[in-house]
């Protein structure tokens, strides 16, 4: 099961204007998490965030090279997840272990980047993070479920959850919406075609992935 | 108290590409409509339909011209709102009246006609339909909330809520959030500033709007 967790302005964008190392969100992006930083915190956002890459449900991490650049400087010495992470890359690197967290480099495709993130995670789910990845695996339909953090500020200009994605494939399902007092946290099933579709082996988004995702 | 209810699409539209007067919505655009239009009709959704233009909350309501343009043949011989209607436009045209409903055209700019509609509503609300002026009224400060019915499909292209709207203007709150089966119903309230914007005399946007509005 894959699932990805995303904070989206009210105009559709998951980070600002430029992205870098040091504004990892982008311009105002920093606002997106607002919510899952506030103190004391809001007991739906406490709840939604404590769940995001917990333990019990959460197995595996798939993440994009660029926002393993873009974070690992924020993740601190213990990597932050606790559990097996993979970086989907054209660029080769030796996997880096930060106390229980590990970074595997997979640099044969987003495919079996998937096929291994599903493996380590076994029975647990593999969550998704960066932007640019998330919208690769929504076109491939590899994607089972979206969690958008839904906040209300217009950023005007940035990184789009959607972007120019084929309007066609695109087919949600309304599983459960929860708000708190300043976002509201909607859950979608990502419906998939009836007949599978047999994976590509040459897709490769790595190194075109962004920083932002949650 | 100016009030605009919108069906948005999960990537930000709230019409699809190419409106025209036989495709007012856009394409794909009328499922934006399928919760308003379902039968039988989610609890939910009858009520916020219901509540929409009800002669109880509403007096007035402010539309583009390209908004009746593509609207009119759609609304019978009654009009279909039963209440004086104000219709931004550059082009003059004597007044359309259909049984109860009266579409009154106004030359002379957005703040006239939002005096005009205010006016006739009284102590009731006035509600904006169309695109257009809905992203002018945003920017000038004059619209008090936005009712968002969040529909779980992309559409890929069309007319967006916010375009490209100076992002550091917007200010919003969330007063309500009334989840259907299907969608997902969100009041905001658009946070003003402190200060009074004195109107310019000269906007005028109705012939650029659209008649994408619900």
């Amino acid at each position: 099961m894959l699932k990805a967790h995303v904070s989206v302005s009210l105009d559709g964008y998951m980070a600002g204007a430029d992205v870098s190392v040091e504004c990892a969100m982008g311009r105002r992006g920093d606002e997106l998490h607002n919510w899952l930083l506030a103190s004391p915190q809001d007991p739906v956002d406490a709840e939604v965030a404590s769940s995001m890459n917990s333990h019990q449900a959460v197995g595996a991490i798939l993440m994009g090279r660029r926002t393993l650049d873009v974070g690992i400087g924020h993740w601190g010495d213990d990597g932050a997840f606790g559990m097996p992470c993979f970086v989907v890359s054209h660029r080769d690197h030796d996997p880096i272990i930060r106390g229980d967290t590990t970074f595997t480099f997979v640099t044969n495709g987003l495919h079996r980047a998937v096929e291994q993130a599903s493996s380590a995670a076994g029975a647990k789910q593999v969550n998704v993070m960066g932007a640019e990845i998330i919208r690769q695996l929504l076109v491939d339909k590899l994607i089972d479920e979206l969690e958008i953090n839904l906040v209300p500020i217009v950023l005007g200009d940035g990184l789009t959850l959607f972007g120019d994605l084929p309007a066609e494939m695109m087919d949600f399902e309304q599983l459960s919406v929860r708000p708190s007092a300043s976002v509201t946290h909607l859950q979608y099933r990502v419906n998939k075609p009836a007949v599978p579709v047999t994976p590509p082996n040459t897709v490769q988004v790595g190194d075109a992935d962004t920083g932002a995702s949650m």
